[in-house]
């Protein structure tokens, strides 16, 4: 019993703890402190999480990565949108880490 | 086996997708726009995920959430460590989303 509490508390905590990352991007429009590179492998790693539920037939999986994937996805399409405007605006070069 | 080839490849991408970050918070010094409660969060999550590896005795869980807590912690210590030399320098209020 206190076993599946402390798992579900770590699966709500871990699952949704990028939608405040996504809040605070669309507040401050600051994304050059934000890694490309964590939120494309974050992205991709939740696809196949979401592929691995589907072959397993394991609604658990699918639904926590459905949740996970949409600040993930969210956080790397502004990145890749805000980053450009920076760049288009300083005008110098950019780096990918 | 392809099932277990691409949940291998899931868990290693998401386990390993914050250290590109922690990298570039070195690099850049920048933490203005990464948000504290997601690294709060998150960091509380993996602790709740170590408790329920170690309470079932389930290696996989420990050892993924092990290399997980490294990144995290280290971002989360670095945004409250240059957040607050960022709030001495531009003394302004500072916002937690």
């Amino acid at each position: 019993m206190i076993v599946t509490i402390i798992g579900t508390v770590a699966a709500v905590l871990t699952t949704t703890a990028m939608f405040p990352q996504a809040i605070r991007i669309i507040r401050t429009r600051d994304v050059h402190g934000i890694s490309l590179i964590m939120y494309l492998a974050h992205t991709t790693g939740i696809l196949f999480w979401l592929s691995y539920g589907v072959m397993l037939k394991e609604w658990p999986i699918i639904l926590a990565n459905c949740v996970g994937i949409m600040p993930a996805s969210f956080i790397l399409f502004l990145k890749i949108k805000l980053g450009r405007n920076e760049l288009n605006k300083t005008n110098c070069t950019s780096d990918v880490s």
